[in-house]
């Protein structure tokens, strides 16, 4: 593990470390934000941050602007990287697979298996390697995990925490890509990775875990009305008619005016913070 | 005139425009935010930003966090270039002179005087282009302006509010170069863009003009104190003498930990739009 940045932010400290990756085969860079909290010795929640398609780790952590609330409620932020990436990873020139791509799943099938494991990259290896460089570092976090993100980003902390109860106690998105099964960017990726079979598809769809889901974590989703991919790539309308029938609970904002950005991110992010501090400070 | 971007941001519109500068002649881009209030027909201050070396109006627009608070005090913030470009402008390979490097100043020297005028285009061109873009979209500002920047921006932010008083009504700066004649970066770039001649580059150096400045108009000055630049370009020191040995109110704060990036810049965002309100709003 070595760190690459290493800057002062409300107080705090946010870090770009990088790691081999067990899970993914190649190296990997994360985003990791101390408030103040943290370095004054005390144990604070991790928030995890899942970004969208082209994304790295730096996005959210130069542009989300969420340092300000984190270091306001005592969070810990982690935001990797999209996909496993490097000269010996499978790519696609297209933006939308492969690397920057990475869909939080692990892929089953060629060329993808060997390195595209998200899902178990974040779940399993992330928590482990943020543990270790918080205790290197001489600060601690508590068991209670937090998980939101963006478009792709915003699919994978649903799904992730739809598939994975009791691992995550608060889940919140952005502009999601709430069922791939039904939009183009979800199809291309999904029988990429997963191949034809459609109905392997539904374990790694919102829409459709909602349905069976064991657990009824609410949800907290901002969507902006004039994002050019809400009608073709995000279907929010899909997330609240599933929501409804399965008595899921969930809060869905259409923002009026707000675009697919960053800047639709960053001016709801106090609210995404607090909604997670109020779980995760339980 | 037209129009880059237009995103919605806290409630009111981060925009970016184009436009033909008679002054620096060449195409100029700007980012302009409206706060709610103009967007519901107040008439609101402007505050301009300079960004330093090697920014674009990107730079502040994407990752100071600025919006929120412009929102919350109804300023309009407006974010030119840093120097005028294209292929039929003068450069210099060096990250630190040419495009992308213009010191705010009007160049004498040849290749430079022909478009490198980054004084008349932010002090007159400017202000112009701004009314015209509000009245164009039905907004207004009011008389009131208030200028601050970052480093090379923060350079600019001093020395033109003391060229030009009355012109800014409330000014502040991260990391200013204070002395661009007694350091490397003032030094290359004043001999190329106004000759040789030491004695007309003071009347671009913030601390030459504070002994003889007419107005005393309060400066805020913050200075991280890991910047890496700090003991070779920045030398807050030599403000803090010049303000003290005139009677200039300066409020200098070094901040512990906070290097010369974005972050930091960011982290106190919120006290830098706090101080131009208050006089900007009076």
């Amino acid at each position: 593990m070595k760190r690459l940045e290493h800057r002062a932010s409300f107080g705090g400290w946010q870090q770009v470390w990088t790691h081999a990756s067990t899970t993914l085969n190649c190296p990997m860079n994360l985003g990791l934000y101390l408030p103040p909290a943290a370095l004054a010795g005390q144990a604070c929640p991790v928030l995890y941050w899942l970004s969208g398609l082209t994304c790295t780790e730096q996005n959210f952590i130069t542009k989300a602007g969420a340092q300000q609330f984190a270091a306001q409620h005592g969070l810990i932020l982690v935001a990797p990287d999209t996909s496993p990436r490097g000269d010996g990873v499978a790519n696609d020139a297209a933006y939308d697979l492969g690397q920057g791509a990475g869909f939080y799943l692990n892929a089953t099938q060629a060329p993808w298996a060997p390195h595209f494991r998200m899902e178990d990259y974040v779940v399993h290896e992330l928590p482990q390697v943020v543990s270790a460089l918080l205790a290197e570092q001489g600060h601690q976090a508590t068991a209670r995990r937090g998980i939101f993100g963006h478009s792709m980003g915003g699919h994978g902390a649903l799904t992730l925490a739809l598939r994975h109860p009791g691992v995550y106690h608060s889940v919140s998105a952005f502009s999601p890509i709430v069922a791939p099964s039904q939009v183009p960017w979800g199809e291309k990726a999904f029988a990429a990775y997963l191949g034809e079979d459609r109905s392997a598809w539904l374990a790694h769809d919102a829409v459709a875990l909602i349905a069976n889901a064991t657990e009824r974590l609410p949800l907290l989703v901002d969507q902006g009305d004039a994002d050019e991919f809400l009608q073709g790539q995000l279907k929010p309308e899909l997330l609240q008619a599933a929501c409804q029938q399965a008595g899921h609970p969930l809060t869905l904002r259409l923002q009026p005016g707000y675009d697919h950005s960053y800047y639709f991110i960053a001016s709801f992010m106090a609210e995404h913070i607090a909604h997670h501090a109020a779980a995760l400070n339980a």
